[in-house]
């Protein structure tokens, strides 16, 4: 089973892809999709570019699942409908393509992947590449939505160990 | 020309559709998608929902333009980001249809369409339906998506009396 997580952001867009085989992970690809920066550029164009983006990572791919980070705490009201717009299209690509999306609070995720709900950025790199052998980041944004793609994957994991609702 | 204006919402996502001619706005459609409902429904089919609602209104009329209203206001972070994703939705669906999109604050699109800044829904809804006679409702959302298509197509008209840039 294969796994895609997206830590989402307007200016860059961070995934990563993993293999589930039974409790063993292992990483596939990982990169950022880039908005391209600045106030100039058309909102509707970044937009685009990033639904390109990740449409493009799902087609090569063609992960089973994915998951999106759940942030918005700390910011202000401007900075949150940013964050909105483009969790939206984060969530869209997977879900055009018929894959389900998970969501995780930041302090889930580092409650998988680390084991303690208030680890700072390098704690959590450090535990990706302890459950990703020799994975090498592209960047922040991307070692972040492989985080999200391993939490998502022990969540997995654990429902597929208890039966499933409706079966006797 | 025809705009088309959109209210954002993930629960409801208003839109109207108006025709420009010269100085004269004329109706031709509106209507409101509505994604589901309550916490029960997916986010990732509910944004679905949202888009291929647009995609098809945007396949059925062809608008030359569009325009979103920019709320956010008096909202807490967990609304603004719902919002935000609705309308992430609502300004990529006409982007990826080469349709340039504009964005106007409330206050801009009631200072237009009304004639100040600090309009009731009420008075909003009695200025559209004097700028676009015989025109009916498919509920408030669509009322304001005609005003914000109303909004922009002053705004263009403005646009086009003023010479292009980089013309002599």
């Amino acid at each position: 089973m294969r796994v895609l997580g997206i830590d989402p952001g307007l200016r860059n867009m961070g995934w990563g892809i993993i293999d589930m085989d039974g409790p063993r992970l292992r990483h596939v690809a990982n990169g950022v999709i880039r908005s391209g920066g600045g106030g100039d550029a058309a909102l509707g164009a970044r937009l685009s570019v990033l639904f390109r983006g990740l449409c493009a990572v799902i087609a090569e791919h063609a992960p089973d699942a994915a998951a999106v980070e759940q942030t918005f705490v700390n910011r202000d009201a401007v900075g949150t409908l940013k964050l909105g717009q483009a969790r939206g299209i984060a969530v869209l690509a997977p879900a055009e393509a018929g894959i389900e999306v998970g969501e995780y609070a930041p302090n889930a995720v580092k409650k998988t992947v680390v084991g303690v709900g208030h680890a700072g950025k390098e704690q959590i790199q450090h535990m990706v590449r302890v459950q990703l052998p020799g994975v090498q980041f592209e960047g922040p944004d991307a070692a972040d939505a492989l985080a999200i793609a391993i939490c998502h994957a022990h969540h997995l994991q654990g429902r597929a160990i208890r039966p499933a609702r409706g079966v006797a």
